[in-house]
């Protein structure tokens, strides 16, 4: 462990050989998690100067404003880092279903011992 | 997106070039975010047939079981797994601290917009 990032007051994220960190993005009202994305540095950037939340997209190569085409951002009312720097937490507020499914979270299967994936209701997270 | 995977009722995870997926773990009684890790199908399966978290350390590449030196093990209540199935959502209970630093929660700090740090209480995230 990196001494000098786990206790440090300065934010020197570290990005892995792709130069991303890992975000989870959380609701900021009630703590639940919406969904899991990548930052490089400029999505940070764009994230910190425009409040709304920007990922890099590993499929498509690129820079991607969540909600540029759907609408639904979100906007970003705090980011927290962790002890070692490789992940962010995004607390937001979003203007709609964070999920491409329609759903609020990306997280609605639960795995269970036998393999297969229970569909779980749109809140049953928390 | 593949289709497949975020409608399916199978378990799929899809690996990425280093053979791992996000796991994220919350506490399963207030859902604040503890920490982030990596998990490999060998990490995946011992945490399924033993209930104790796994991962894959990728500084140390190894498999460890979270707590096997600290005794601070995270007693694994259910998993979830998100549309595209390259992240979990592991809801535990925790044994003690889980973060390496003696802290709850390994995000304890926030990014500020000069790019500093502040240092939050061990409750301030929820």
């Amino acid at each position: 462990m990196d001494q000098k990032r786990d206790e440090t007051e300065l934010f020197l994220p570290r990005f892995d050989a792709a130069g991303l960190v890992t975000a989870i993005v959380i609701d900021a009202d009630h703590g639940r998690l919406l969904m899991v994305a990548h930052m490089n540095a400029e999505a940070i950037e764009h994230t910190r100067t425009t409040g709304r939340a920007h990922f890099w997209s590993r499929s498509r190569g690129q820079l991607w404003r969540k909600g540029e085409t759907s609408g639904n951002e979100l906007v970003v009312e705090d980011m927290l880092v962790d002890c070692d720097q490789d992940a962010l937490l995004l607390r937001v507020r979003p203007a709609g279903p964070a999920c491409h499914t329609g759903r609020r979270s990306c997280f609605y299967r639960r795995v269970e011992s036998d393999g297969r994936l229970t569909f779980l209701g749109d809140h049953a997270q928390g």
